[in-house]
């Protein structure tokens, strides 16, 4: 298989590592070209063998079998519309974190080759030097609108995906980036504003020295990408915002509570807030 | 050394563990006499080997070598009163999260046997099952207002700490109240706030379904035990309230910076969020 990543940091770097483990392991031939704007991510993917090439020219890999989308997502609107010409039998998989609007980006011509997908995996760091071939096994990738897919490229999408381990969830795109808001865009912000809140106290250093597990984890996301980010909430603000009031609006509960020494209800809320984990 | 442990929940069960251990390393003798309100505790403590034996009676332990306390912070303000008889040789530590009323609470007689600390570690659970004799191992030790404390007894508990691999930090226990509220208190209560948000959406289980790391780091302490929490929010109420003020805060400027699309500005408030990764 012939295999074309635009994009090769954390989560290109990581498919592509995932790839070439799953095809030596099949002992079935597997070539990988790679495409980075950023001539660093260029030349550390050549070493981390994540790329067999680079190229710098997307015509180069109009032909090939698949073609993986791992850049942030407002680049990827641009980068779709290079598609256009691919061959009747390249499959298309993007990993944007949103999809409503990458979806209508996508050319009416390569709709039925272009599987739109969200894996739900990553970390706090980026870049290829970041990438882990285990970052996509056992975790889920949620794939919209797959009847709008032509049935031979959905099924090479979800071949791979299975055999890198993945659950595969199926959703419409506008139901995906309403529960997107609030399983991953809308906790990053939280994250965000946990690290302000610390560094905005008159001696951060002191604070930061007591800090356990739960704030450590609370805290880890606090490192992610502006550049991805800041795309991921141009792309889903409202629904992003809606998320943003709902937590806020369970802080505000929280804070009238303890004012008000109401601890039978913030028990209620609190052992509300545990069944979570009943479902999780 | 005769040690009575008084709660044989998670951080009580694990600092046996962890002295068993130890002692056992070392050769020496260590017997553990266990007390806890809840019966289930008691017999579970006996089998894990957490208490070599059980007593009801708070008397049995005041001429030991050492007492610790790791019961919710509200029962440790009675507790405390109990002890008043202790022998001159017995070391008091307690492990409340909060020290400024716990140590107003200790009587004048025993103020210098008794060692105010916050070991900065735990899980979101609870119960001598729970119990996990690395817990402390690596971690932080907060020693409050140590200079009223007699040297011997300070040593002791220093010497312990030392011997169970924490790194020990010394504060006023204002200051640790304040600093405890920002890196523990309220990240609890955005976890808590986390889960509520999503269980009041219309389809949870979906939404959770989706779950990736990010999410499960943020909501893993919305488990935590109420019991436990409510206590240390009544205790540490004024600062928790700031801190939970202080985040609101950052949020609500996130909210304005994305409702605005002042991309630039976020991007600044993010890449600040990503200087605690420097610090911490």
């Amino acid at each position: 298989m012939k295999v074309g990543i635009i994009g090769l940091g954390l989560m290109g770097g990581s498919f592509a590592l995932a790839l070439k483990k799953l095809y030596k392991n099949k002992g079935e031939k597997l070539e990988i070209v790679g495409i980075d704007h950023n001539d660093q991510h260029c030349i550390e993917a050549l070493e981390l063998k994540i790329a067999d090439r680079i190229t710098d020219d997307i015509n180069d890999l109009l032909d090939l079998d698949l073609i993986v989308l791992t850049v942030p997502v407002n680049a990827m609107l641009k980068i779709i519309l290079e598609l256009k010409d691919i061959s009747e039998h390249t499959t298309v998989i993007d990993f944007g974190s949103t999809k409503e609007l990458i979806i209508k980006a996508i050319p009416k011509e390569i709709r039925a080759n272009f599987v739109a997908a969200h894996p739900m995996t990553g970390t706090e760091k980026f870049g290829p030097t970041a990438a882990d071939r285990k970052l996509y096994r056992g975790k889920v990738v949620v794939l919209c609108d797959t009847e709008e897919n032509d049935p031979k490229h959905l099924k090479l999408a979800k071949n791979l995906f299975r055999e890198l381990g993945m659950k595969i969830f199926y959703m419409g795109a506008k139901e995906h980036d309403r529960h997107a808001a609030y399983i991953s865009h809308m906790p990053h912000a939280v994250s965000f504003s946990l690290a302000n809140a610390v560094m905005a106290q008159q001696n951060p250093q002191s604070i930061l020295a007591m800090a356990g597990g739960g704030f450590k984890d609370m805290s880890r996301i606090a490192k992610s990408s502006p550049n991805m980010w800041i795309d991921v909430f141009k792309q889903n603000k409202d629904n992003l915002l809606d998320a943003v009031d709902s937590i806020n609006n369970e802080l505000s509960k929280f804070q009238e509570l303890v004012k008000n020494e109401n601890w039978e209800e913030l028990r209620n809320w609190i052992l509300n807030a545990n069944k979570l984990h009943d479902i999780l």
